[in-house]
């Protein structure tokens, strides 16, 4: 007989190297890209290979399911994460917990169980939003959060909109649209997920139950400027946008200091962009989060008063409120856990979105030993990842073997 | 019989829409692209269809000559400029001085002028370097300023090196390298240009002689960095190369500033480049000038301090010494122009690489009505564009008339 072990790392050798920089070894699996189509024929591949019934819905995330999904009046149990990924980022943040979804059903018929609620696995369009620039737009959708329209006008780097993008790969982006049907399905939601930051490592425990996500968002940030000639435009006529810019960074870090909160600008386009040309325009996204509402906007406030003072301009591109978990579901999770710790966090997750949405959800943190994330350096260990995969069939055993 | 103006007015028209942007209005026409391709035919055209001889040379600089260049032992007299553009340029930085060659040689014609020297029209390849990153790469080789080996190596945005891309142009990089025998024909340089500043604008004045070009330089500063999640990292665990570069852009105006220099930042590079991710590095190219080379000297020794207390590191990727064109042609140049101004400029030219490398030469600046350069927005009024290519012409006949 094949160990579980191995059947988890089969399942990793084979995505490997799609959407894989060949120099960074980052990945780049962004959505409706050819190395996201890749992963997604991967996913619908280890489905059917266990016989689980594949659904697409209209916005694309894949569901498969293990029972039938209308046989429980309360819903059944979810599982899974995304499969894409950032720009040049690692191998575990979304495929963790897709892959480990799949191997605990794997440990759980080894078994012998038989769930008397169905059991569905996930796989999330689009969580990380590299491409369109709003992240977790598959459950934002589903769930209403997003609006159909303004996800079709959603524009990639290349101009090209979410609408063109779906068209491109077959896909009908007027079907985009809330889907209650599908999310009536969610009785509940636990994701599995590398944990991001240094949590575990203080803590010394491999995993641990999430119980909150903090508040959230983006914001683009149009700083003006007047192209002209470097060589020969005196310092006094100049109005450059990069100058603007990089105030505006120091500005930013500024305030996250003063409030205690996290604050990042990590993607900057300067335009024209020629080394001898002074920018005409120049665009910044701020990343911002606060474990408290009010440090956030407190945050916000004051990168805002920066930006109005410069004449640049900032637009909200998503904003997400701090996110509690429903308490009696990550207590039945701590409880089954051997008393695994709880802890937040500052990322994102389409957990928190189904949440906000009345979805029962919470989450699995799996150790990350040198808390790097969202980079080629992002690992977790092997040890910790079975681990991880035992305490989600734990998980998905209980609930789905009990009718409430 | 059509009017001068009329022809001028033709020639600028067929090349209007090669490589605009439709929603910008500027232009993309980078070395060896399909825009600058289409350049390169509408000059072939232009001279074959005025019988001149064309010829290419081996590093695709384009020759067009009126009369045998060997029939002269002092060489021909050769003007024209580029075709290129930097990223969303304007029409008239290097086009202009192309189209009034041409059409400065229609009017010597209609005159009935025969060249005792033969007259070259030259369209030199890839001055502005807004591809490769090394401006005035055609002339450069041709006089060994550049060497062949570092030519070919160098790569775009997309990681294609020069060799490469002449390669999928049929062109054979191997030949690159200095062409003693194209230099020796060149008896002196006129090159007609836009003003890239406000100089002629203050003084009232149509046209301009060029006697001297700035020092000025290019250096590429790599910033170090930690990638990692923006939600998740401590502000104290960060290494965030993008707060790095907003300090050295900062500290790049304030040395530029000091020294009354020219320092410019317009190009950035962020990695990976999410929102959502810490960047792990950055690029940011400078662009520096001073009239006297002690002051350009002491402007990049002072970012040099900066780059190296923060870990960067800056590498020269062209330098180029304050050119003095030679006296007795400007003041030739001068007295045939009604005593037209003298002025000096902090743009880079063809005309000061060949001045360097012992060819006389010198320019005629045409104003520009904002001083905007490098930008959509520059602009010449069409009579100030005709009074040039009557300067031209004058000159011409001046220098192509006379043995000497």
């Amino acid at each position: 007989m094949v160990s579980q072990g191995a059947v988890f790392e089969k399942m990793w050798s084979a995505i490997a190297d799609i959407g894989r920089d060949p120099v960074t070894g980052g990945y780049r699996r962004f959505a409706w890209t050819a190395a996201d189509l890749s992963m997604r024929e991967w996913f619908a591949g280890e489905c059917t290979s266990r016989g689980l019934d594949l659904v697409e819905d209209r916005i694309g995330n894949q569901w498969a399911w293990w029972g039938n999904p209308g046989s429980s009046g309360n819903g059944g149990i979810a599982t899974g994460s995304h499969l894409d990924s950032v720009p040049d980022g690692g191998a575990f943040d979304g495929p963790l917990g897709v892959v480990s979804a799949l191997a605990a059903i794997d440990w759980l018929r080894a078994d012998g169980f038989q769930p008397r609620r169905p059991i569905a696995v996930v796989n999330f369009l689009d969580e990380e939003g590299a491409r369109f620039g709003v992240s977790c737009v598959g459950s934002r959708i589903i769930t209403g959060a997003l609006s159909p329209d303004r996800a079709r006008a959603l524009r990639d780097g290349d101009g090209v909109t979410m609408a063109e993008a779906m068209r491109a790969v077959g896909r009908q982006p007027d079907q985009l649209g809330p889907d209650p049907e599908a999310v009536a399905r969610i009785g509940s939601f636990v994701e599995l997920h590398i944990e991001q930051g240094r949590g575990l490592i203080d803590l010394g425990r491999p995993i641990a139950v999430g119980n909150r996500l903090w508040a959230h968002g983006r914001w683009r940030i149009d700083i003006p400027g007047e192209p002209n000639h470097a060589g020969t435009t005196r310092l006094s006529d100049r109005r450059d946008a990069v100058i603007g810019c990089a105030h505006l960074v120091l500005a930013v870090r500024a305030a996250a200091e003063r409030h205690g909160s996290l604050a990042t600008i990590g993607k900057i386009n300067v335009s024209p962009g020629g080394v001898n040309a002074i920018a005409g325009a120049a665009t910044a996204w701020l990343d911002a989060r606060a474990a408290e509402e009010d440090a956030l906007s407190a945050t916000v406030a004051e990168i805002g008063e920066h930006v109005r003072s410069t004449d640049s301009v900032m637009t909200e591109e998503s904003r997400t409120p701090e996110t509690v978990f429903e308490d009696a579901l990550v207590s039945r999770l701590a409880g089954l856990l051997d008393g695994a710790p709880v802890m937040s966090t500052g990322a994102g997750h389409d957990a928190g979105i189904l949440s906000n949405a009345g979805v029962p959800a919470a989450m699995i943190f799996v150790r990350n030993p040198t808390g790097v994330s969202h980079s080629p350096a992002e690992w977790a260990e092997p040890d910790d990842c079975l681990t991880g995969v035992a305490a989600l069939a734990r998980v998905l055993a209980d609930l789905a073997g009990d009718e409430q």
